[in-house]
């Protein structure tokens, strides 16, 4: 089959241990994907590869990478800039690659707007989840903390409204078991396979 | 978190072998769920048990069912009436439960249209996965037997589209694991938990 690839954006609150999450799910070989490799403007460092650590690039070529769409979503960081190019990553969807993107909820933002087929992964820190619990022992918290927390969870909640999947990482473990599952599943829903299998009844 | 449970739907076209994968489900306790007891007008064999095995009831009693909208979906089948009762279902729901239904593609579409947020399986099977082959070997097949089964697989494709996922039924095995990871991934979409998410976060 010429199935396309998934593009799979794993992102969440700063903090929540997206990194840790994806090289888990690399060292573990949980599923086979294709890395992104950025564009920065930051120099190499010794042993670093351009076009395999990162195309590293001029601050001019950069902003005109940004200037001609030819970037997923980028940002600066340090005085560099980073930035996701989009050509690579089409290549390999494609090519019926699934690509993993771990990134920022503001990169994962400007990803959906870009290609609203992708998979949009909210890693949930388990504060948030098991916040419920806490609110109901109130007694043991000062009332400003508790406010704090909440509004706290409360832009977290409106960032996660508009992705697909969210996933708990209370253990890594755990939450490498939901991902791998969100690809399975998402390998056989009706909407990914139905031009294929539509395609095999077309009579030439 | 006071989360509903889910609503699995498991259908495809006669002979494709749902009634084996549920079996397998159950045996191998792959994930937990309800079984939701259908209302029948056949007598009871010996040994069943009413409530338990089948909800045995009257003709009269059957219409009055349907007529009163009792039903999820029903059919007939050797002149009896078998149906599957809405109110235990969505009582288990409520409850938390996973509930799975194992019907026909008439129920599965009726089912559809009374409760849109099930998930909803279609059990592929393997020879429609395979007909692309099949077609790139026309020589060793009738004209007549290859239109025919082009035929048959475009309606099965029709029906197809009106469901979540399409699980081919190549193995058993393998159409386990793929709606066991469908149950895992539907647990954490962000459309059926984010309300528990907002729930926490309003002050009371």
């Amino acid at each position: 089959m010429s199935k396309e690839g998934l593009l799979l954006v794993l992102s969440g609150p700063s903090g929540v241990g997206k990194g840790t999450v994806k090289s888990s799910i690399v060292e573990n070989k949980v599923f086979p994907f294709e890395y992104s490799v950025s564009m920065t403007t930051r120099k190499p460092r010794p042993g670093e590869v351009d076009g395999k650590d990162y195309f590293f690039v001029s601050v001019e070529r950069f902003k005109e990478a940004i200037a001609n769409g030819e970037l997923l979503e980028y940002n600066q960081y340090v005085g560099n800039y980073y930035g996701t190019p989009v050509a690579p990553v089409q290549q390999m969807l494609k090519a019926g690659k699934d690509v993993l993107l771990e990134i920022d909820v503001n990169g994962a933002q400007k990803v959906r707007e870009k290609m609203p087929d992708g998979v949009f992964i909210f890693l949930t820190p388990p504060d948030l989840h098991t916040l419920h619990l806490r609110l109901e022992h109130r007694g043991t918290e000062s009332e400003e903390v508790i406010r704090g927390r909440i509004e706290q969870a409360r832009k977290e909640i409106l960032v996660m409204q508009d992705y697909d999947y969210a996933v708990v990482n209370d253990t890594v473990a755990n939450a490498v078991d939901h991902i791998k599952a969100i690809v399975d599943a998402e390998h056989v829903s009706v909407k990914r396979v139905i031009d294929d299998y539509r395609k095999m009844v077309k009579e030439d």
